[in-house]
Order: C-alpha cells, then structure tokens, then sequence
C-alpha cells in the first residue's frame, strides 16, 4: 500500500490517503510538543519507537477482544490504519492523580482515589482541549449519548487490559489518553496511538518516570526512557 | 426560634445555630462578590430582597413537589431552614450559553444548545470550583453515585418547573447554581439560595439582565433589577 497526498498534519504524526478510501496510512515523526504547543521540540527516534510501541499495545488489546484501528505495520514509522472520523474527544483514565488533574485540584502526584477516573476533554487546540461532561459533549454535538456510552465501556476494559501488561512489565499505569474514531458503518474503533507520548508510566519499583513528562519537565534521558518502554514490550511479546 | 452562635460566615450569608439540632437560621447580608471574591462590594437591600425571592421560589418549588430545606421565613434578612451537610458540589443548570461557560468554550453569550447542560463544580474556594465529573466527585468521595443520581433528578426537574416560572414571568432563565445538603436521614435536599445572585436571567422581550451579572460587569442598576424580580415574583404569588 502506498501513500499517496497527506491529508493532515499534527503535532506527532502525519496522516497520508491511500488508494484505499478505507484506510490512511500514519507516519510518526521525532516531534515532540508539550502544554498545547507551547513548548517544542524533537525526540531522537521517537517517531519509530511511538510507531513500533503503539502497534505492540494494540496488538495485545486486539488479542483481548478491543477492536482498534490497525491493520498493519509497514516499515519503522509507517502504519496503515483504518480511517475513522475522530471522535472530537480525548479520552482519559487516571489510576492515580497525576499532571494537569494534580494541578488543577491542588494534589500530590500520584493521589490515591477511591476509583479510577475517567475523564473526556474537547480535542480543540484553540480551545486548549478543555475538561467537559457527558452533557456538554451531548449539547455541542460532538457525540451522542450511545456513541459515549460505548467510549466508556470500551475504556473502562482498555484500562483493565493495559493495568494487567503494564504491571507484568514492572510498570504503573498512572494515566492514559486515547481517542476514538467513527468507522465508514458507523462503529466506534479505537484510533491513535498509545505510547509513552500518551501515557504516564512510571517504574513499580523504583517509581522512575518513564513517559514523555521527561521531555515535557526536562528530566533528561528521554530517548532512553522511551527505549527502556520499547524492549520491555519487545520482551512481553515473545 | 432564637439566633444562637454564628456557625459559619459565608461571602452573602450567614449561618447560626438555633435551640433545635436540626435547624439553622439563614441570615442574608448585602455583601456581594465575584471572581470568586477577587471582587467586592455590597449591593443596598439585596440581603433583604434575596431572602424573599429564594423563599417565594422555595414555596413555588415545594407546591410542585421540590423538597427543599425551608422552614419559615423569620424577618425580612432571616429565615428558618432544616440543617444538612452540604454536598460540596456546584450543581449548575445552562439552558444557554453564557458566563464562564461562554468564556471556557469561547461560545457568544446566548448561545443555543441541543439540550440543557449539567454542570458539577467543586465547592472550595481554595480550588476555585473547578468543573469536575462524576467520576471525580466518586473517586474524591465528595458524593456517591446514589447520591448524584438523585441530585441529576432533582435538578431536572427543578430546571422544568423554573423554566416555566420565570417565563410567565417574562424572563428567560439562561443558568442557575443550586446547592443540595444531606439531612441527618441521609436525604437529599435542596438547601441555598436560588435568587439573582445564583441564576441569570433575561428579560425575554428586552433581553435585559436582572442579575448579578450587573454587578459583575459594572452595568449599574444592580438593585433596581433585583427589585424587578422581587415584584414580578410577589405578582406571581398573589
Ligand atoms: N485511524 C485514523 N483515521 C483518521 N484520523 C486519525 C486516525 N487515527 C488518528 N487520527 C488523527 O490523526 C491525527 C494524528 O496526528 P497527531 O500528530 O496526533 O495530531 P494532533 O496534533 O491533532 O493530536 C490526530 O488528529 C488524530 O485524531
Ligand atoms: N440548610 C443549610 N444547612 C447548612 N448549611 C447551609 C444550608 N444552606 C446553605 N448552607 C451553606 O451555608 C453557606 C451560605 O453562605 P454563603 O454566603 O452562600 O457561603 P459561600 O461563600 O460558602 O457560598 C454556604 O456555604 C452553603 O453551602
Ligand atoms: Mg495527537
Ligand atoms: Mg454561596
């Protein structure tokens, strides 16, 4: 499958049609932003770790009944996917207080809370994706009350299913971002990508930040830190 | 009933114990803020008119079937209420867009929505009632799902019946803020205020603002609007 014109360009990735009106082709790049593009930068090989990482995870989830958008790895930063209308939602699970949620309500990274959370945002740059409600999502039409329904419930097993693989590799899963996407049938699929960029992971045992909050508080050892995700999946895999 | 000690001092209100456990007075004064107190100033008889027009709404409320934490109505700033833990939860109703809602969305003020949107809020100063979810308020254990259940319901159903109240009235209830408490049976009860204060409201044929917003926004008139509502109310009751 070749790409053919990119149709979009993000902050991570690029996304390139195909001759197939059904699939797009992802390119991951080494570009790293943080605070909604405030800061700027690159990680050396990320782009092909965040490719390669991804694909692990959505191949664990897949073999665990999660229905996502991958179809194939095609070289170290190429994906072809399944092209989906995103849903305008970033969904978010939080096992443990961490980042903007410590901030905003004043706690300690890494607050204990009585059940995970889930949280939806507006994925709106200009807006800088703000928190909202299932009611705010219903009203601005960004999503039906079934389509949230069934976000939440494929989140809350994702969360489930990734607590397991990340805690088998020495990890915590602190929190997590994903989104979905509306097929050509009308069927929600989990799209984009889960890595290090989208996650905070941090080492069991010695609590090690293993995530991308590395590049976003210059912590140093970025690359590593995503490497050390990589060959720790490799690992699993086998 | 007799004023014992002050038990709480709020921004607008006053709190005191009285001879019986399970009641307190509410004493309105004219203090007002905004920004969450960053500003300040006293708006002349509004304790006076806003313990009279929370009670006539508590009376229309309760005639249709809301209960609510008034007792009796003492004198013109003091009122007799059933005591209760406040659930510290803003729960806000947004028929339209407007306020920090129109800010936080970047939405014109009067925007129309598919459906009424629910809003919870933190109730600490500290924090700035930050927006938060359902499953924030479960996992901070500031309310159960039980407990939500049933304040979602009520404020359904209170924003039906407010609707129409204040429509033949001639005003357009664009939002409100209202307060639940837990008695000490554990019900769930609306206690507050609701009064200019605490909602924003619209002339439906001028589209004048006969609320608080005056005083937020230096439009001047502050009283005079409260006055306003105070008569259309006591009109309505005869
Ligand atoms: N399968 C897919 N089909 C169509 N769009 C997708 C798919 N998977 C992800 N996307 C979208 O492609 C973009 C990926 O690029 P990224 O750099 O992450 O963008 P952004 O800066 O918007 O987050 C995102 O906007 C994401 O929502
Ligand atoms: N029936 C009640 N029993 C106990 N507390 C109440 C009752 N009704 C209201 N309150 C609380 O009393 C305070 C009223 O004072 P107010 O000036 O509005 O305070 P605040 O600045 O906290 O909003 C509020 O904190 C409110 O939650
Ligand atoms: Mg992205
Ligand atoms: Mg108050």
């Amino acid at each position: 499958m070749e790409k053919l014109e990119m149709i979009y360009e993000g902050k991570a990735k690029q996304i390139y049609r195909t001759d197939d009106e059904n699939l797009v082709i992802i390119h991951y790049k080494d570009d790293a932003t943080a605070g909604n593009g405030e800061k700027r930068g690159t990680i050396e090989n990320k782009g092909v770790l965040n490719n390669k990482i991804s694909n692990m995870i959505y191949r664990y989830l897949m073999k665990h009944g999660i229905q996502t958008h991958l179809v194939e790895e095609l070289n170290d930063r190429d994906s072809l996917c399944t092209k989906v209308d995103i849903v305008p939602l970033e969904v978010i699970v939080r096992n443990l207080v961490a980042g903007s949620a410590a901030a905003r309500y004043k706690m300690e990274e890494g607050t204990k809370v009585l059940t995970p959370i889930m949280e939806i945002c507006w994925k709106d740059d200009n807006l800088g994706d703000p928190l909202i409600n299932d009611y705010h999502a219903i009203a601005f039409g960004l999503a039906t009350r079934e389509e949230l329904d069934e976000i939440y419930a494929q989140t809350l097993k994702i969360n489930d299913l990734m607590l397991k693989m990340w805690d088998e590799m020495g990890i915590q899963l602190v929190d997590f971002k994903i989104e979905f996407g509306r097929t050509k049938e009308g069927q929600i699929l989990l799209a984009d990508e889960i890595s290090p960029d989208t996650c905070r992971l941090w080492d069991k045992h010695t609590g090690e930040k293993l995530d991308k909050d590395r590049f976003r508080r210059d912590m140093g050892n970025v690359e590593e830190a995503y490497k050390e995700i990589f060959s720790r999946l490799e690992k699993k895999e086998d």
